[in-house]
């Protein structure tokens, strides 16, 4: 029972004087003495995942401030890039605790200290139930999760409950068509009071995740689902069936949490939590345009966001080389969707150098991917060739960062002294 | 230098009495005194993904068996598993060598054991061809990679003869809108003329991915490309421009694989390798449909893959929970991008376990998949509950592999006793 006391997460940062394992994608230098690899002089095996430092670090401070600003508690969705380094400063900056999907991510967020840590989603399977028991008697931490069927908090219920253990719950509501969730208020008032009479179960408030609702009234619906939200979360404590010290309402992603933090801030008996994830490296994607949209209504309505100074950066990018020049107008990058996600928008070409010098790649365009490959489009006045770097940001984080066992962290002058493991 | 030989892969195999990284993903179980996990049971963390024993080695034989009679060699694409354990079972059944995509790919390959490896790609930037110079030093193995432009040939030789190494290459040839390659066989001639000069490069034949092929008419197209291939290998080596003991003509992903074999076969000057790799797991997608084609072409021509007995099997799995049945007709799955391929079609429902006993799925459909949760369409007459265990087949088997860690292998049973480690 006692590993995880032996194992603390030690390794947050990786220098390339320690050895990698053989075969490690996007570690691999020939050894300098000082330590100091420069991406841009290509001493860094290509393709290789690259975390902007100064970018990183402004995001977490700007989250942070929003949420203090706020007076709602910041508990950011680990899940996004499953790295305890990065863990590690969110909660230095001031986070709540973390969020996680699953219970093997729990263990990495207890291990990066962690004291509060919500896996938002159902805690469903015997063996993953065991699991998050282990972590509960092994680590002095708040485990949360969500339950949306009286099936579930039966089988919860039975598994601690028979273990002399509890395990606090927050009720999940839903939106028709969403996603999980129990979907009305009067099915959710039913399973608040069947958590609260059975012995394994604490009910500690109510989770939503808003980013499931979409479409040309998302807006609208979201403040409604919202408010809904924390007021179903207000009247479980006033009826009683809250069974920890406070009660929490947790809502938000990465899109919202400008609404989620103003409603919810308005229920001084609560206590809030929002749970954005993809803002600690943010993007050039799908996660720059909801951020714009953010700005956008914190303009309108004299919000928070406009106030604070700065905005979210994109920190995350993959570096690659051209490998292939076949046709006119048309080059192969050395990098696939095995390297960058692809779901919701090709990589996006930043940057460009050849032997060490900036070299103009505007027009770049990637236009398909296969596994180990981009194709990119190549405007006629631009000389391309086999060898040059290209700096590509992506679109979702998430699906960028799982590719990748350790990420190089970059200074401004695109130098890596350390790599950050990933625990995916 | 040495320290590849101070670190040979070991751990092929992984059993659970040994520990794990904490939170990795897939691997977690109650410990049992007889190290034998049962997946229907649900006695491993869900989800996690698993290799059918029987069908996998079922495939590696079938293969061989097909290149034996064909007398071409076998060099697996291993890109598709990057799992030492396989590619040993693969080299110990046969394989010639090890194809891979990447020079951190082809350390995995050297210490598996393989003295034959392909780099199906181009070998580009000073710090991947450090590696692989420090590969050539360090093993004794022939390590061919392709090109298919002049600066990369000047910059290959003049890497590799300035440290008193030779890289052999293959020319690449492509195709008009292909991926990489050479356009045309003049342009690949001048550049075998330019190889054959170098000091730090060494012709060794020709390299095609045939698959780039699509449309109406792939497979005349493929059967006109590779008979061109076959041709221009030839008068590569009647012109005497090959530097190396064989002259080796390769190609075949795993869906025109036939073709290949068939037409590589009538040269006796050449050495023919084929390069299948999504045969090892094959899936229950694109490439049993690809292998569908083969066996009616075989059926058709009287070809040696449907008198061979048997046929290629799916042999990759992942396993998940039912975690919410939110709506009539609709549950959610505890499985997503982040655990199984969605580039090729969504996972298919295969088998389904309540409480260690089978249940009826039939009709269950995969609707959508997000990062770390698949939606399913239940018909009316499945009464699909929270804690069901499904297992579902994938299509593309690559990206479902480059999602784990470990992956856990089966026997006929679902009893697991060994993870293997994955090497990404």
């Amino acid at each position: 029972m006692s590993h995880y006391a032996q194992q603390p997460i030690d390794n947050y940062q990786v220098s390339l004087q320690k050895n990698f394992p053989p075969g490690t994608k996007g570690v691999w230098a020939e050894q300098k003495d000082n330590g100091r690899y420069s991406l841009i002089e290509e001493e860094i095996s290509l393709p290789a995942a690259v975390i902007l430092q100064s970018a990183v670090e402004s995001n977490i401070r700007w989250m942070q401030a929003f949420a203090n600003q706020h007076q709602v508690n910041l508990c950011p969705h680990g899940k996004t890039s499953m790295t305890p380094y990065l863990f590690k400063r969110q909660l230095q900056q001031g986070a709540w605790g973390m969020t996680i999907a699953t219970p093997a991510h729990a263990e990495i967020a207890a291990m990066a200290g962690a004291q509060n840590i919500i896996m938002a989603n159902q805690l469903v399977g015997k063996t993953n139930m065991a699991e998050v028991a282990r972590l509960q008697s092994c680590f002095d931490v708040n485990f949360y999760c969500s339950v949306d069927s009286t099936l579930n908090v039966e089988q919860l219920s039975n598994f601690f409950a028979e273990r002399g253990q509890q395990v606090k719950v927050f009720i999940e509501l839903g939106v028709a068509g969403g996603r999980c969730g129990v979907r009305g208020i009067e099915a959710a008032t039913e399973l608040a009071k069947r958590i609260h009479k059975l012995p394994g179960t604490a009910l500690s408030g109510v989770e939503v995740y808003e980013g499931v609702i979409s479409g040309d009234d998302a807006e609208a619906r979201v403040r409604a689902f919202i408010a809904e939200t924390a007021e179903f979360a207000k009247s479980l404590k006033d009826q009683g069936l809250i069974d920890t010290k406070d009660a929490i309402v947790t809502g938000a992603g990465s899109a919202w949490y400008d609404l989620v933090a103003e409603t919810f801030s308005q229920y001084n008996d609560l206590l809030p939590v929002i749970r954005p994830g993809c803002y600690l490296t943010h993007d050039t994607g799908i996660y720059d345009v909801a951020q714009k949209k953010v700005m956008a209504r914190a303009e309108k309505n004299q919000g928070v966001a406009c106030r604070m100074g700065g905005d979210l950066k994109n920190a995350l990018e993959v570096w690659a080389c051209v490998v292939s020049t076949p046709e006119p107008g048309k080059a192969v990058i050395g990098m696939g969707k095995r390297d960058a996600s692809y779901d919701a928008g090709l990589p996006i070409a930043e940057r460009g150098f050849r032997n060490g010098s900036a070299i103009d790649i505007d027009g770049l365009i990637a236009t398909a991917v296969m596994d180990q490959h981009t194709f990119v489009d190549v405007p006629e006045n631009c000389d391309l060739q086999v060898g040059d770097v290209i700096a590509f940001s992506t679109s979702h984080p998430c699906l960028t960062f799982d590719k990748w066992r350790y990420i190089a962290l970059a200074d401004d002058d695109f130098t890596v002294e350390h790599w950050l493991p990933t625990q995916f």
